[in-house]
């Protein structure tokens, strides 16, 4: 025993050191692990109650299988009124419709709900509203508070036993964890599901230890394959095209394709076409970029290493070639949900965004668009993204074809506002463009570039002139989700289908 | 303005979006930047008042100049009893001593105090105890707001405007950045100070922007020529290399040297020449090792590339060599001081090493180890990371000759007790090994690996036979520091040398 003062002046109370304070006879540590055997005992240790909220992030797109094991795990436990917090749902988590039928599941937010689930939602299985969020708006209620997770589960390609992630090693390695690492900043617990426990440390770490609490090696935790869900490359039909021609044009006239220009697109084939002709304008002028933001494809990859672009900032690699960059590529850098689209952290990297491409289910006369439900009023997405870019970046290019599976896109008004007009400054369609009036500057340097600038209601009269089949009327039921702006407005609220 | 209901059950009252809330005519965000024009503006940003506490690291070593540009600010700002919680001081701060004389600061608490401070501190500067905790301890403190920072200081060699840091890029690249890394964690506000500004986002980001507040450009963050102070280089005379040696067949003899072998060692000439003594049997035996930990070298990162150890989990680079390595090698991997050493994180790193080289500046008969003050009591260190990796280690080897400067170094108790010896199993000095009585196994294996096995005791008579000046006696005025164990409870005080 040491012989020390019981109190020092400007310091307190002593408490001394004793060997068997830290561990009998030896004083050592014994070496812990945060491995549990399974699903079932990491909801345990999770301490889940009936109406906890347990997180899911969506980087294995439609081939996550950690979502359904987890629910069910979680059903299998009894408990009821779970609180889904995803950040995207989609086809392959058909399986909730069944855990809301049983009462498993009582309520889901998510950014993003695409397939069976956004059809029983919209036809009103969940007796509380959905909330949909941003990507930005998810983030900001996490650090905010205002959403308290209990248990976030985190799909890890690997992780070795002290919880260390890593989405670039691993059979199904999905790169960037983005989303993830938003939720392991705040909830109450974290687990790591992984269906590759590596020996410690897992490298290179994506996720550190300190953010995680306990692991949970699966057989399996999803589909690599299903992770370029959709089209990545581009589009390669002739009005796909010519719009992506425009929008790039468009882009050029902005004055903005200077020294430094940073840039987004979806993955979509148009969005994908529209970068193929800035690709060509940015070599030909010999503008070297900044950055690529976003979810991230082998498209971007490519304009990386062709020296187009300094670095590119990845919440989410979107295909196989983006994992494969960030897995080797220092200029390929992940980053978090908040940093990328969050309204809250003083400066998120949406903000920095020179032009964006983006799509639309349907833009209406005050430049307003839809990317939550389609004609009839199904939920088939949310804003995920769009409205946070397009709030930040200085130019927000809107592509879309007049007419889709024969109803008009540009319609008098959005069947639900995803994204407010106020930040859509320019719609690029088959028919023309079109500039928000707010732009007039804008409208000016466009037709100074010879580029076809027409109202946007000439579009709508075009547009309903083309379709062959009228927009149904907006639902009447009552309310099933609510549309929320990153700063928790609310842009719109879907309704119930009665049929 | 929209249609919406006032409130909707399940969800309640809705806050209906409107562009203006986002910004006037457009709902475009404003680019923000964090930048601020000099360090008075960020002391202003951070409402720092008299008694705040601001926090610094050291990964400029001895090369540090944002501490005293920092305390320079304040000063003239006239902020007084201001309480320093930096990770280390070296000789380069000793503006501190003059701000301590003028009432500038208060309190000092840190994991290793050198150079005049130290010796200010000893002699009875500051009213109040400097708390020295070891690296893990203060980490520990900061997660569990024992230790709560209005303002954590970062020297940034690079940044940009919203905050990403990057130590591996500008002037004064001093590569990973573990010990910030904690204080940002929790800190009420985070300055990024930096010579070298880049555009927006750094490449490679080492602290993202998230954690950041404030960023101020100033002529000159230190000297990276700074960073390697003291040897980073294997001893090359023959009674270091014995030690060396030695060290290196107790580790052979433990039967830890296996794969997967995992090794901590300082930047002492000692430390890297049992290094290199294990490099050599590695190789020969075909031993891959999983980790090497803590301050890293060239020397460790010569072993990474030859294929010895499969990573490195850096907290801090000790020399420019180490540096260039993190700066291209992604398995050269960084860590925070809480992942470090933390004995709070559920399993830290330095619990998962099998052997650590430590050094001392006494060893007592019951193992005990002082690296906190020479013999006479001024202070010329602390803690840092070896009381906690002595604690996690499987095998913890304190190295040391029996005199140095004519004093003996194995003593019967210790001028401060900075490493419980419980934690300490093998004393390696040039007159034969010591093997802790709790290690009765490992004397056994010792032994029969043929090494000179001796007890603690005659290593202390022999030292006292050799040593030409006797140990002075403790100090014996008021406490000037405490040592705090990386759980909070006390190994030992520090008293005011009396002249």
């Amino acid at each position: 025993m040491l012989d020390l003062p019981a109190k020092i002046e400007g310091y307190g109370t002593i408490r001394a050191y004793r060997a068997a304070d830290a561990a009998p006879q030896t004083g050592k540590v014994a070496r812990r692990s945060k491995l549990l055997p399974d699903l079932g005992a990491a909801i345990d240790a999770c301490e889940l109650k009936d109406g906890a909220t347990v997180s899911f992030h969506h980087h294995l797109r439609n081939g996550d299988e950690v979502l359904n094991l987890v629910m069910e795990a979680l059903a299998r436990r009894g408990l009821k009124n779970l609180h889904v917090a995803a950040t995207s749902i989609f086809p392959v988590h058909a399986p909730l419709v069944g855990h809301i039928e049983n009462g498993t599941v009582g309520r889901i937010s998510a950014s993003f709900i695409s397939g069976p689930v956004g059809e029983a939602v919209a036809r009103g299985a969940l007796a509380e509203p959905v909330v949909l969020r941003t990507h930005g708006g998810r983030a900001r209620v996490l650090d905010q508070g205002e959403l308290k997770v209990d248990a976030a589960f985190v799909a890890a390609p690997a992780a070795d036993e002290l919880g260390n992630i890593s989405g670039r090693t691993g059979r199904t390695a999905c790169g960037t964890l983005g989303y993830p690492m938003a939720d392991v900043e705040v909830a109450r617990n974290v687990v790591a599901v992984t269906d590759s426990l590596v020996p410690f440390p897992a490298q290179p770490i994506d996720i550190p230890q300190g953010k995680v609490d306990f692991v949970v090696a699966i057989d399996r935790i999803g589909d690599a394959n299903g992770i370029a869900s959709g089209t990545t490359k581009p589009a390669e039909d002739k009005v796909s095209l010519a719009i992506g021609e425009h929008a790039a044009a468009a882009i050029s006239a902005s004055g903005l394709l200077r020294e430094g220009f940073s840039f987004q697109t979806g993955a979509g084939g148009v969005s994908l076409a529209t970068a193929s002709a800035v690709r060509q304008e940015m070599a030909t002028k010999g503008v070297t970029g900044s950055f690529c933001a976003g979810g991230i494809t082998g498209f971007h990859v490519d304009m990386l290493n062709a020296g187009l672009f300094r670095t590119l900032m990845d919440v989410q690699c979107f295909d196989l070639a983006a994992v494969r960059s960030y897995q080797t590529d220092p200029r390929h850098q992940a980053m978090s949900a908040a940093i990328y689209a969050g309204p809250h952290v003083g400066g998120a990297v949406v903000d920095r965004v020179d032009a964006v491409i983006l799509g639309a289910t349907e833009v209406d006369l005050d430049f307003n668009v839809n990317v939550t439900t389609k004609a009839g009023g199904e939920i088939i997405g949310g804003s995920g993204g769009h409205a946070d870019v397009a709030a930040g970046a200085r130019l927000t290019i809107v592509t879309t074809r007049l007419t889709a599976a024969g109803y008009a896109k540009i319609v008098p008004a959005v069947g639900t506002l995803t994204t407010p007009g106020a930040t859509v400054d320019v719609v690029v369609t088959d028919a023309g463009i079109a500039v928000n009036p707010l732009r007039a500057d804008l409208a000016q340097r466009l037709r100074g570039a010879g580029l076809p600038v027409v109202a946007i209601d000439a579009l709508a009269a075009q547009a309903a002139a083309t379709a062959t089949r009228p927009t149904p009327p907006r639902a009447t039921g009552r309310v099933v989700a609510v549309s929320e702006y990153r700063d928790g407005s609310v842009t719109d609220v879907v309704r119930q289908i009665e049929e």
